[in-house]
């Protein structure tokens, strides 16, 4: 079987999560790592020049982006995508509908594909609320307690700060109500505490005010601002878990993610599509996909997936 | 929106709790009920002879099957096929396979579309196990305790038995093992108790020994027959509970279903798919199509999902 040669862009969490489950596979190839930064890989593998990444177009199946998702994604997706096909864990909801349109449109006139928004959520739990909305009518979703990727990403692309992790936090009164069955309103079933290292002489009141309208992510959340060292940051951020749920009332359905390592579980989730978008490619179904777009059998080469049925 | 117009073969538990779903959907029109036996429908639904269904072939875009797998399916879905596009929930795992070869073979001559193996399992256990083996390289699936449809069909279908009902009950050591992450033998994590009201004049040693080496249903398992009255099978009948899970190792991925009634449940799944089955109508995607091979986005009528993403 011919190996998917892949290549990473970005190499922070995600990509260095990326790196060690794609080096897991004997399926897999991986050619190189790209960063603007100087990087270099735990694990020997190549590193090179985010701008020489386009000599590689012919050497490379799949690019796997592990960009922030708050703006890096948005600004550099449509460049890669010119040369490669792409995978992105973009989790900024209410911006994917619109960042798939465009990068559909770019892709069918280039004869590319993507697969984006692909990680746990977005990803396997907008699938288990496609699924449990079909077929119950309802669902309702908690993230938490754990750190958010998207949610850090936000606070440390702001000017004003250093390094930042956000917890999420769900409220229990909130999951109570909703197993029972009942409405919640979406932005009071969970807490969002953010750990700020600001930058040397900052207003922390005019910070805090910033971060909570931040919109998507914060306006309109219950939201705490803790200012502390940057030292404090780092311990923190050694906290990889996270959790969540997808349920129905009385848990008729009902789909529970519990990772040690959120970058480690969201990378399994890509490289696994990696496979998909690899099939896409070979039936030149070019365009953009989320995981709602893709048949569960291309995660799987050949028909090994028969005996699960 | 132009609705969807059904038609339900087979009156039994599913074929009723199919009714009910489709008359509480506004999307969908219920022609007809066809039935080998004189019927007569709770909700008044007009029910036809199944002899006079090919006269229907304008007027019904989805048949769905409520036959019982163990043999209805695989001797009438050929024949209806011919006719109509069908769903159905053919549960005997084994033969799936070859039972979509040569339903697909067929439907690509005819131009005919069919969803098979639809409800919870298989169907979305068999959506949640490919998810985990492909994100987690292993998955262990329990059922029970509750009555499993197909088994007690299989029972139903002796010429020894008048009326019969099988509750699958999980092995709680099984279970413990199972999330710790060892390996368990398949047949071992389950135990099938049957409830059999076996016809007069019956050796009923023998029969036992019949049972238990059912294949596919009963042999290898730890089976348990108890003999006992028509009217003690008629109580246990009224339990329509079931549930079951599917897992990895620590709960890392887990998926739950907990079901008042197993009928509703599998006719909520293949209601729900009867919009991905006019969706496949309407591309031209001939064949015969497990839930694997279906993009979760066509359980929705246009763009219905994308707030869901």
């Amino acid at each position: 079987m011919k190996k998917i040669r892949v290549g990473i862009v970005g190499y922070g969490n995600l990509g260095k999560s990326v790196e060690k489950q794609v080096r897991m596979r004997d399926d897999f190839r991986l050619v190189g790592i790209f960063s603007r930064r100087q990087v270099s890989s735990f694990f020997s593998t190549p590193c090179y020049k985010f701008e020489d990444i386009e000599k590689f177009n012919r050497k490379i199946d799949v690019m796997i982006l592990c960009l922030g998702s708050k703006s890096d994604i948005e600004n550099f997706a449509f460049d890669i995508a010119k040369h490669f096909n792409t995978i992105d864990s973009f989790d900024n909801h209410t911006h994917i509908s619109v960042y798939q349109t465009k990068l559909a449109a770019q892709n069918k006139k280039n004869k590319k594909c993507s697969i984006i928004s692909c990680g746990w959520d977005p990803g396997l739990f907008s699938l288990m609320r496609a699924q449990f909305v079909s077929i119950c009518g309802e669902q309702q979703t908690f993230w938490g307690k754990g750190v958010s990727q998207g949610h850090s990403q936000a606070l440390r692309e702001l000017d004003e700060v250093d390094d930042a992790v956000e917890f999420t936090i769900p409220s229990k009164q909130a999951i109570k109500s909703a197993l029972l069955g009942n409405a919640i309103a979406e932005k009071s079933k969970h807490m969002r505490q953010c750990y700020v290292a600001a930058k040397q002489g900052q207003n922390k009141r005019k910070l805090r005010k910033k971060i909570c309208n931040i919109p998507d992510y914060f306006e309109g959340y219950k939201t705490k601002v803790i200012f502390c060292s940057k030292q404090k940051i780092e311990k923190l951020k050694q906290h990889m878990f996270h959790k969540g749920f997808v349920t129905t009332p009385k848990k008729q359905m009902f789909f529970e993610l519990n990772l040690d390592s959120n970058p480690d579980f969201t990378a399994k989730v890509m490289v696994s599509y990696c496979v998909a978008l690899s099939k896409l490619c070979k039936n030149k179904e070019y365009g953009a996909k989320t995981i709602l777009d893709i048949p569960p059998s291309y995660l799987f080469f050949e028909q090994d997936y028969v005996h699960l049925i």
